[in-house]
């Protein structure tokens, strides 16, 4: 089993997926949000490049329950029913809905997965979850990085790095390309210290300045969740959650699990 | 002052270096070789795109005494004077000479540096001399890493993030890109334990297999040297010696020094 990692959407145009697993990573917000939606009891999620096409999606849905989803620079998009917050998944607003959703460069990331032979979402809340899942495949694995607007993103790094782990775990003869190697480092150190993302990742920051700073908490919590949202057809479902944990319990009164990090 | 690290030559194309400094790494091996050459007293090395072009520019440049220098997939060129192993600069070979080099990634990566306003070479072996000069400069700085065939390659990320901790040390509250701050854990996991690289990095494997494993030796050292190669008007010339120590004594006995790593 060979391990890489696309640091940067700008590899995406030439990566060829065909054969492979692939697992999405766009930690602030986009799978995030989707592995609070499935915990929040969504349907599906269904992933679009544009503004235009989520409406027109939603219009061709109708009349079943569907919500627009979704953000442009960081800000909910005018007329859409929800952000790209995990905050707006609450069971009241998603439960039982399908959601259509386009971010920035979240949605790019996913619509690319599509090409692999099975592919899901992991974010730090899911992290061991979602890599119990790709080793479980048994096939190489690519791990694309959302990044921020075609560029890298650290705290995307840090997921996969964490995911990278999450597959040695499974299966420690597992070969891993320079940029697989380079993101384990990364997931070690701040897997260790997830806050410190908050202060060194710059679109942290750029969330924080715009009143998000409860979104960064909840989406550097390792493994509360168990939730694996597969992209199947197109479309985000809700998958994984009947694997069986290799350790790592939640700890319910800090909400975070002992985490790859520490084991 | 802003850090940035090029973690990719796919990001050249897009790379604004107006008004920057820019720091080219190649660890293995084309800037080590060239810090390595004007250690032994070469006069110049000329960076060029390919093979027809470095007989082209020796032609042009004859009779003044010109090597050629240089490989492709890491196997010296037919017919050229050097391969770009640090261990064929001695004295005797390149003293005085001109070289003229091309490689498949680094000098690549030297020709775009050449767009900065000021533009030098850095490698493990002279990492903390080269981020005292980008340091100097007083601009915002760009590391470029000279990567594999356009892809990520560890060894540089490692070389750039050694850059990053040595632009801190000399100004602490430069800001760091996402990536610079990535390549900089990157320099403080490997820059404690340099021998790892011969094992995680993939082109340090693929040396090792075709009988270079001396040459990986050599490129690992870190602070061995105090040259920094500068890029002049398409040239490269030595640069740098000059320079105060902010410490860091090397051993004698070992060949390295203390490193940015341990400060």
């Amino acid at each position: 089993m060979q391990v890489h990692v696309a640091l940067m959407p700008g590899e995406f145009s030439d990566l060829d997926l065909t054969g492979r697993v692939a697992l999405v990573v766009d930690v602030f917000r986009a799978t995030s949000m989707v592995v609070a939606a499935f915990g929040a009891g969504c349907l599906r999620v269904i992933p679009v490049a544009s503004e235009a096409a989520a409406r027109e999606r939603a219009a061709a849905l109708a009349p079943s329950p569907v919500l627009l989803a979704g953000e442009r620079g960081g800000d909910p998009i005018d007329g859409f029913d929800l952000g790209n917050s995990p905050l707006d998944c609450t069971p009241e607003r998603v439960g039982g809905r399908t959601l259509v959703l386009t971010t920035t460069n979240g949605t790019r990331a996913m619509l690319k997965a599509g090409e692999a032979a099975a592919a899901a979402l992991g974010a730090l809340t899911n992290v061991r979850a979602a890599a119990q899942w790709a080793a479980a495949q048994r096939r190489d694995i690519t791990v694309l990085c959302a990044g921020e607007q075609g560029r890298f993103s650290l705290e995307d790094a840090v997921g996969a790095g964490l995911l990278v782990a999450g597959v040695l775990r499974e299966n420690p003869t597992a070969k891993l390309s320079d940029a697989a190697r380079a993101a384990h480092s990364l997931g070690m150190v701040y897997g260790a210290e997830p806050d410190r993302l908050k202060q060194d990742a710059a679109w942290a920051r750029q969330l924080h300045r715009r009143g998000r700073a409860a979104d960064l908490e909840v989406c550097i919590h390792i493994d509360v969740a168990t939730v694996v949202p597969e992209i199947v057809a197109g479309a985000v479902v809700r998958g994984g959650d009947s694997l069986t944990w290799a350790g790592g319990a939640v700890d319910t009164r800090t909400g975070r699990g002992s985490g790859p990090s520490a084991t």
